[in-house]
């Protein structure tokens, strides 16, 4: 183990991919691996970018990846979208999208899936942050379609958030009363070329105007218009997300909540696989646990009092 | 509490409807009137509906309803489909699919999302159900997009799991290594009529031939062709959701296991709730606590080892 913790301190590429794989894998093992590590991260910077279906994430990831490259960072993208229940068809679309940086050894990319029973996507992706943290990459960005429940946890794993929008989507997003825009560091109109951009943009500037900016650490979110395909509006969207980052260097209240609330995310998804392992992924195949799930299935016990025993010991 | 469960048990929609959104809300305070519901649940037919997006899941919905409806059943369908994150655009579109249905008192249709910070879409679907069931609707439909793993989780409520598949998706069907395919119980080749369906459907019947037939109590999934636009196929699909009923009846261990499956589901879902609020939730404010997420926010301490903690009192 001792070797891993180095060679994936030392930034090799293979042994924090591997790891990564039996982190997906819910693989309880590698648990005092991620612990040792946990402590060397903290430097990357952590961007999510999520968005409906079809809005251009990919096409925009694949330009944020040329742009970070250009500095001469070196990045790594988790893209979390299985549009398809078989073979994942929209993420081998999307890694198609990011072909040009495959041989680029300064760039890591990967889809994540779980085929673990216990611990979820966002426990996996959020472990897979800390390999990556750890490993020393400078920019880790978390792809997510940003629909499911699963999603929107992962992407509270991010310093900054990038909600894609296209032009036409105005009207529901200012519709859209809680959640999502919420969470929103930076909005990108992507194919800003298209009709409704303008107004797009606008819309979401008017909504904006109705929050209470007094706070002294309130951070208005930039609303930047991109055209992922020529890479237009790209320099503007990189300037907000590192403007996202010296705003929360020069704030340090809100930094502090910022990293609490992150904190509060991993120590949450972490808890409940602990807690699903040890009360219930332990006793597979013991026979009182056997006898527990016959009662429940048999109605002479609701699932809440018998988990509230198992919880009590 | 008391009312509440007597005007639920007696198959009102109102305080049923009710209950389901406090459970969507993440409340707390119904455990009790759940656990006293739990006990009279036990007789729906519960169905699970996914598939890719796109295939045609409305729509059969849709066909299934009229089906169940001319059986004399009631029926209620929980949608859980928010493919877009601002107002969930694809579910109003399916709901003017099943549009002609509203009217229909013996028709409950819900859209599922979760809005609480605990606990998950997999938890409220499945208590949402738990209520339904108890309320005395005779079929439940859960219909998911299928993709995300919350959706995987909450297909395993189900008693038995229809997957829609689109002509086409066969290459994607023999490529899918694990998963999904294990979790159909009955396989829907809809949109029948176009070119590749038959290829499809016979795809799925070779994939199906490399398993191994001998057991006792092996169920084959039948795989029926489906035209959800004219409800062509419709009344085979129906058959094939009642064999595995009825195969359920004939073979007790496979039942056993089975409804020891879905119990497993909801106890872990229940306990990860459980855990998750009493020892965050309830912390919330806490100065202790407080610390905790500073130290992990800060590297002195890991999220694993935190966890631990916690969960050791």
């Amino acid at each position: 183990m001792e070797s891993d913790v180095q060679t994936i301190l030392a930034g090799e590429i293979r042994p924090a991919s591997r790891l990564i794989r039996r982190v997906e894998d819910g693989d309880l093992s590698v648990r005092p691996l991620l612990r040792a590590l946990y402590r060397h991260g903290g430097r990357a910077q952590i961007v999510g970018l999520t968005g409906s279906p079809g809005v251009g994430k990919s096409t925009l990831t694949d330009q944020l990846i040329a742009a970070w490259r250009a500095e001469g960072k070196r990045v790594a993208i988790l893209a979390v979208d299985p549009t398809s229940p078989f073979t994942g068809g929209a993420i081998l679309g999307d890694r198609i999208r990011m072909s040009r940086h495959f041989t680029d050894g300064n760039v890591f990319i990967r889809s994540m899936a779980t085929r673990g029973h216990l611990g979820g996507l966002a426990r996996a992706t959020g472990e897979a942050v800390q390999v990556l943290d750890a490993a020393g990459w400078e920019v880790i960005l978390i792809e997510t379609v940003g629909v499911g429940q699963a999603e929107v946890e992962i992407i509270h794993l991010a310093e900054t958030v990038v909600l894609a929008v296209a032009p036409g989507e105005g009207d529901d997003v200012q519709a859209a009363k809680a959640g999502i825009m919420e969470i929103a560091h930076v909005f990108a109109v992507n194919k800003a070329k298209r009709e409704g951009a303008e107004r797009t943009a606008q819309m979401i500037e008017e909504m904006l105007n109705f929050r209470d900016e007094s706070a002294a650490d309130y951070w208005r979110p930039p609303v930047v218009k991109t055209e992922a395909l020529d890479g237009r509006g790209i320099r503007k969207l990189i300037e907000a997300i590192d403007g996202r980052r010296r705003f929360l260097e020069t704030h340090p209240k809100a930094a502090a909540e910022a990293r609490r609330l992150r904190a509060r995310q991993m120590l949450t998804e972490t808890l409940k696989s602990l807690a699903a392992d040890r009360f219930i992924g332990a006793r597979e195949g013991d026979e009182a646990f056997r006898k527990i799930l016959d009662d429940i299935a048999g109605r002479r016990e609701d699932p809440y009092t018998a988990a509230e025993k198992l919880l009590s010991g």
